[in-house]
């Protein structure tokens, strides 16, 4: 008999985010998407990649994810939090490190968190390329 | 005499994020840090850039984009938002028109707005470029 998991209750946004990245780093699917709020306003952007937007589709973005790529290992740096009642904004440097090869890269993320009936949950996860250099490049068409 | 102008009260995270968006464009760096909590937790990351974290911070690369790059128009997109009693998420594809050469360029936002005691405010911008291509690349270091 297969016996379902009972979706866990994140009782603090923190909670919710430590079980997002321990749960990108097993590549456990079903463990990644109920650290998600089940809503179709969700939003997600892998470095360099498309925004899916609904459950579905950041679900679908993730079985992608890890159907094509390696392992990752996190190391959440600077972390800067914002919270209230019902929602909460983590921004974070993101030093990466492929299980593989040992590829190493840096992500700067926003995720935003909110309170639901189920607990805290993620509503949003922005993470883009962080630059290589320290300086920011300020020209081109985009700001 | 300079009569200093009275900082705007935006009554929804609508109204704040509209206004900087026009501050941006107008380059009017007083009208556009009117947007912003003062806060030392607020984040801003501009495409490719590095994280600027504190009022002061991200007033500075404000200053250097305006002195180093042309005007800009924006266009938002796919507008998805998410909104408590104290906190709201606004996320969006950003169309970018250069006002100097009519260059091209297309961002992904997210937004993060706070209620203060003066109204709504960013606490929170995180624009990265958009794939040129509709399919995410998936694989690398990055996730």
């Amino acid at each position: 008999m297969v016996t379902a998991r009972t979706p866990p209750i994140f009782t603090s946004p923190q909670d919710a985010a430590v079980a997002f990245y321990r749960a990108f780093e097993a590549r456990d699917i079903d463990a990644l998407m109920a650290t998600w709020a089940d809503d179709e306003d969700v939003v997600c952007v892998h470095p360099g990649g498309v925004r899916h937007v609904g459950y579905d589709a950041v679900r679908a973005g993730f079985e992608h994810l890890f159907s094509s790529g390696g392992q990752l290992h996190f190391r959440l740096e600077q972390i800067v939090t914002i919270e209230t009642v019902g929602l909460a904004m983590q921004s974070a440097i993101e030093q990466l490190q492929a299980g593989d090869d040992g590829a190493h890269g840096v992500a700067i993320a926003t995720n935003v968190l909110m309170r639901t009936p189920s607990g805290w949950r993620l509503v949003c996860h922005h993470a883009s390329p962080a630059p290589a250099v320290a300086e920011m490049p300020l020209t081109g068409p985009l700001h």
